[in-house]
């Protein structure tokens, strides 16, 4: 039995790698496609990290902490100061960014046999998870506002019987929080059997009266909140995702994470980044003003906008939303053309570059034939 | 049906997790468990270094290069000083410590219905990474001197057919290389239908004489050859692990890894400490030499030793290999009780280290009633 070389896994053959399309800065000066924190660390941040840096370099010799704990009571302290109360370290697991928590959550609780569920238009990331981990995709779907009707998730859920359930909040690509009663039915309704993993990537960005899912640990054994580093704190380059867990959640991840998972010079690097959370809170606050007047902007411009608890807003929709996309690319804007048919996202950026999003949209609209139209039923 | 709490899979239920027992610096000055290499990286290195971090850090609000080309070309120009020639970007591959490496290539050409080989006693975590991918284990076995009986192996390989064989050479626990001749008739036998996977973690403290399996690269392209920075560059806390392939390896890698796997922290470190190269490979000759001179001291004090190509020593045998181990715990010294029954490992430090250790281990010899052995058939 002869395969072509080399000798892929037949399910992975064609599959284009995942990756938002790049461009170089030159193309497009205004980067507002990936939901990057526009606010670069300062210079006193990063002066700090050079200094810790000088001293973990004198010892790279020497494997890291395998367990990481600095890190994690680290870590639990903030969760407690966003949203969480009595999070304690052992309640806390990280990984390189929470790409790799997700695949160590399917590892040890999906994989061949056990299901794992979400709700469309949701993370395109997910079913990358699952099939990786050998786990069944299992896809409901939100209502027309991207919000979830929790009586026909949770009949689902009853139905399915998934071992995870990932449930972004907010979600991504539409920028929709999850209610927190939809987090109480839904973790009653998985049970010990699975768990209910609430994905609050950009939970920080959340809008205020909006509680976090932290909230509900102490109440729901089988509940696993993530976060990640990338977002509010401005590390993308760091690759630090993190979770919030029972401890035998925590614990079980420790069989399958590869040993040493975590360089020194990550935990270094988070560590520095935590030691600065005023400074970095303090940008979450002006991306979420931001945010707030593009949404309002867009719907003013007559664009049908989804509501965003994230920084990135979704909006729409367009007969041809390439069309306006490359119209916004050859303005020197590079957004994403993600989400349902018809939607595009933007990612919020700073105060001058939302306004060059404005000026490149209004003269895009204007010279093209993209008007939006209402093609869904 | 319900399971325990939390649902793990049935197959990591009770499993302990991977790791060398660590103990504290005061309670064994001299950590000889781990293979780490001795040598700190200079104050120069780190001077470099964290100032290449104080660059990095004002950009680690945007993801790092999701391809990290700079650093594969770096790699690729290393490799071809080091056993290898004509390796080019495209067929270098890295991801975090060789553990990442070896999962995502169990990924993409083991899982569920492929087999993986090795042949015992071998690395401890090859199993590990079979079993998270889902991948059948096989085991074949080597000969009394840790060597591999080509001509059984080739039967093995030709009966079992699997997807993937993993031959370190030098082989660890043993410090045993793998002959040339040994990788040409596995890859033969391997075909197309496979790969065989050479782990090189230790292959720059190989002996004079014995060539690198990257020589054989351009012959074979089912031959992959992994490397790691952990060892001979002194960087087990940057955890950067790496190969040399045929560029459709390296491609299909692109499926299964998780985008921006590669921080941007880990890409600078490893870029910097390939630019000290000269002083890190200085302490390499230093280390062999170390190295021979153990397995001779040892084998002067009457002990079995395993011939090694690596920066540790296999040797025994002790009917009580446990109290040999506690004796030199006792006196400072922290080996590693692994490898077959009635062995024991030790990795080659700084003069002063081994110095100590032979002390510790001549005073164990005497004190205790733990004469070697040979219960061996």
């Amino acid at each position: 039995m002869s395969t072509p070389f080399p000798p892929l896994r037949d399910e992975l053959r064609g599959i284009e790698p995942y990756g938002a399309p790049q461009m170089s800065h030159d193309a497009a000066p205004v980067q507002l496609n990936v939901n990057e924190n526009p606010y670069a660390p300062s210079e006193a941040l990063a002066s700090s990290l050079s200094e810790a840096i000088s001293e973990v370099a004198l010892e790279l010799n020497r494997y890291p902490d395998r367990e990481f704990v600095a890190l994690r009571e680290q870590l639990a302290g903030y969760l407690n100061t966003s949203g969480g109360s009595g999070i304690t370290t052992d309640m806390v697991w990280a990984a390189n960014g929470s790409n790799e928590v997700m695949q160590q959550l399917l590892q040890a609780f999906g994989g061949p046999g056990r299901t794992a569920l979400s709700f469309a238009p949701t993370y395109s990331m997910y079913p990358e998870y699952a099939r990786n981990t050998l786990t069944e995709w299992v896809v409901g779907h939100r209502e027309d506002d991207f919000g979830l009707d929790v009586d026909a998730a949770r009949e689902l859920v009853e139905e399915r019987r998934p071992s995870i359930v990932l449930l972004p909040s907010p979600n991504n690509p539409t920028g929709t929080a999850l209610p927190p009663e939809a987090v109480s039915v839904l973790c009653e309704a998985v049970g010990d059997d699975g768990l209910l993993v609430v994905d609050e990537a950009y939970g920080e960005f959340r809008r205020s009266g909006m509680p976090s899912a932290l909230e509900m640990l102490p109440r729901h054994r089988n509940l696993v909140v993530t976060r990640t580093m990338s977002k509010a704190f401005a590390l993308a380059g760091a690759r630090l995702g993190y979770l919030a867990a029972d401890p035998a959640v925590c614990d079980a991840l420790r069989i399958v994470r590869l040993p040493y998972h975590l360089s020194a010079t990550t935990q270094a690097t988070a560590s520095v980044a935590l030691s600065y959370v005023d400074e970095l809170l303090a940008h979450v606050d002006d991306l979420r003003v931001e945010r707030d007047a593009t949404v309002a902007w867009l719907r003013e411009q007559g664009h049908e906008v989804a509501d965003s608890d994230a920084n990135f807003v979704l909006f729409g929709r367009f007969a041809d939303r390439h069309a306006v996309w490359q119209g916004l690319v050859d303005r020197g804007v590079l957004i994403r053309e993600t989400g349902p048919d018809g939607w595009l996202r933007v990612s919020v950026g700073t105060a001058d570059e939302m306004a060059a999003f404005r000026v490149a949209l209004m003269e895009t609209m204007k010279t093209q034939q993209v008007i939006g139209t209402e093609e869904r039923a």
